[in-house]
């Protein structure tokens, strides 16, 4: 279906929800998907409206115009999507590949509207899984020393290949703070705990010596501080004194691969707000 | 705070929240929650609109009538609810008392929006939980002969006493179709498994028997057809060949009274649609 | 870790863990896992014990003999099992291949200890996944006419490579009486539903029509009754009315993949037992 | 039934469970119960076994005796409870009270094999909920000046009133590591948060503040370090930015009196084992 979304926060007033749904339906607009929210303690509304353009009365290439006067009235942050622009993703990853894998056979089902044409790992083993699917494959080893060089090159052909939404999955190199503040709320990340519980290192690690009786996942918007970013996404599991490291380890990666998809497939789904480093999932 | 709120549905067409959302808009009033839905397979929109009532231009009394000539025009179910008419609930239970036990303690600690008026059995026990919380309490022990003549004087008690919502804390009495098609979508049941499955009597000894690794807890709209009405809300947790039936009685209660408290709380929230003999919940 | 490992069932008396672990040790065995439950409505006493069997005195090939006394004189139902006998399995598909994908992924990382010989489906795509995997792929459609020749070929197929366990990972065809009573316990299948609700077909469109708050999956051995044998493992997610029958389809898949492999790694560790059409799980 | 239960750990090595097992059944006693447990990273054995002691060949009174022999000759841990020797509990509370009236309610269900005399606050509120459980009630304002002498006096009451466990129903104050000392493995607390995230002060702000998608509640054993003792019982539910504070600390009391409830049961079926600041529970 051919629609257009608008995401929109602002100071909550009165008459924001009718004059909204009004330029909609004047414009001979059908709301297909309507969800808001009120923040009582910041006093924000926050809305996400998406409408079929099937005889919508202004042309796509004019809506953002045409809705801007309104906008600038309430003071809203917004952003215009269209169902026909597709984002375009790189996937990160390192040595370990089940949440790589578990990306590409769910777009190869058809559950991620995106284009895939990108995966860059600082090690070689997802060559192969990148070929079998047709994907290019950039391999970026770094060192302390050549990390900036290489995050700039990263940078280059990121923006030469127009990605619109980097997906970590389970990539084990920490960006500098240049290289996120470069694509601000466009990285997700995947940490396999339940944060802020065992952020950094080896987070099963530390749940098997804090004996901890379940684990977690998280997906999150990566900002400059480690694990400390938007969470858009956890789940958890089952543990016992009986799961070894090597349990946890197993155990966690449904749970990882599940809460990366979700989170990636909400925002690809433009389900997704950031706010005073939180987020709104309109799911 | 003083609102109001509209339960709305109808066949879907363009302009109906543009319609709606101006009606309050242009009346002063200010949206504190709205949420919608559009069931695409019936083409039904639904809506659960509230608003502060504070500076509104319509008197309360006359809210209803403004709104008609609207809701004519979209030809709407609709039913306007006040948050400062408080509903009134009766509670009917049996020899097993967690549930009440908890929409007692829920009620007491200012969860449950409602007045607790009445409470009524087949048996004596209620008796002196009922008095400690300073509520009247009824017996109506039930044959198969005296059944209509006792259901005919809970009926006089409940409408005598204004009761908008019957809750049936494990109840253990099938009602007649009289008395359900009395209080249509207004009495909510738990059913100790997680329904289609184990319907009827016994479910746990049902559950036992089958070896499932999960039991649950439903709550629903009582209809004539037993264990077969809208379902609100469900709950399970994991079970093992270790459990005995025991084990399961005692690992349900903990579902059951969740599951029915927020069903509970659901319904006097207005958050509760029915349509199709399923429900809408805009938690 | 080379291992012997013995599953037992008998009636429950005095004395039978003492022996069972003086057999060990008297021939050297150091004990790595043990495990038992007592169903105390039946009497009925079950044991997992798996033991190291390096330095152990009775050679690999006559342990069974040297036990078989002790076992007779408890009445014991036993099975003797060898960490290095590694099981064979054939996989049963149809069209959908998320389940397929899931086991041979986790077959490829080293999480189940299987060879996997064969995949077996009546019709063709996962022929070219099988070739991925280096795995023979036998297509043999069925039709009411030919179901009895095409299984007797599956028969053959399967005695001819020495399956142990069949998996049927969303197979769509029933099984005769016939073939199924030649695999007894070892035909594990997975329903996309929390059985018994929604046996048969099209469980997620039952599941929709009902207007359930959680839809399931349920692992069982495979019995001539439809959908009806013992349940291996099940598992859980919330929906609501927002949720399609797409969505539901989409939601059930992480389940029916995590819970059909969680039943087969349990199945390949030898620890589950069956008994009066439920199981056993030593997890 | 009357039984005896040994909780043993100590380091692994052959025969334990045979000469453990042929002391029980030489002297006639019949298992109901046993669970092992190898820690592989120490070596560490853990075991539970529960026995009938009726037709038992030792008295009672000298099984303790008749068993350290064996104990020394394996370097045990190990300590020996009888079924019939109830433990006897201590609530200390606070203003929040559903922790404390949902262990008084499976108390009188007969859920918790326990007696229980004594309920300590430094509120005054729970004074009317003990009575009307027939329970003694001491209260204890608590000042940085008298803590130390109010300590004191509870230390003494708890002695005198031979207290077995003390279980902090959301007790609000933190004691002294003198006070920790005198009760090793005999106090359990709640704290409302998913340990280790949110430990100290206000959890469910915390949650709030960083934006998590998951509240949790965690019981454990009491050390001299705030909320760092061995973990029990976990359990978690889900948040959306649609919750409140309130909202988080509505559903979070469900899990907070259901876990603390579990962790309260383990302790008192001798099913709990603590070694290196974790737990062993063989439930």
């Amino acid at each position: 279906m051919n629609t257009a979304t608008l995401l929109i926060s602002c100071p909550d007033q009165k008459g924001i929800v009718a004059k909204i749904t009004n330029f909609i339906y004047q414009n001979n607009g059908n709301i297909q998907h309507a969800d808001q929210h009120i923040d009582s303690l910041t006093n924000t509304f926050f809305m996400r409206i998406e409408w079929a353009l099937e005889n919508f009365n202004i042309l796509k290439e004019n809506i953002g115009e045409s809705f801007s006067s309104l906008a600038e009235s309430f003071n809203m942050d917004w952003t215009l999507y269209f169902s026909q622009e597709i984002p375009r993703i790189a996937i990160f990853t390192s040595c370990v590949t089940h949440c790589l894998y578990d990306l590409l056979l769910k777009h190869q089902q058809g559950q991620l509207q995106c284009h895939l044409p990108l995966i860059i790992s600082n090690y070689p083993q997802a060559d192969k899984i990148a070929r079998s699917f047709n994907i290019q494959f950039f391999q970026f080893p770094k060192t302390p020393a050549n990390k900036q060089a290489q995050e700039e090159k990263e940078i280059s052909l990121l923006k030469e290949e127009k990605i619109d939404l980097i997906v970590l999955a389970r990539y084990t190199q920490i960006f500098t703070s240049q290289f996120v503040n470069e694509f601000p709320n466009r990285i997700i990340n995947i940490h396999h705990s339940f944060l802020p519980a065992f952020a950094g290192r080896n987070p099963y690690q530390q749940a098997c010596a804090r004996g901890v009786k379940i684990i977690g996942a998280t997906s999150h918007y990566v900002t400059p501080e480690l694990d400390a970013g938007p969470i858009i996404s956890q789940d958890v599991i089952e543990v016992s004194h009986r799961d070894s490291l090597e349990d946890l380890k197993r155990k966690g990666e449904d749970l990882e691969r599940a809460v990366l998809n979700r989170a990636v497939r909400w925002h690809l789904e433009r389900k997704t707000l950031v706010y005073n480093n939180k987020t709104v999932v309109f799911d």
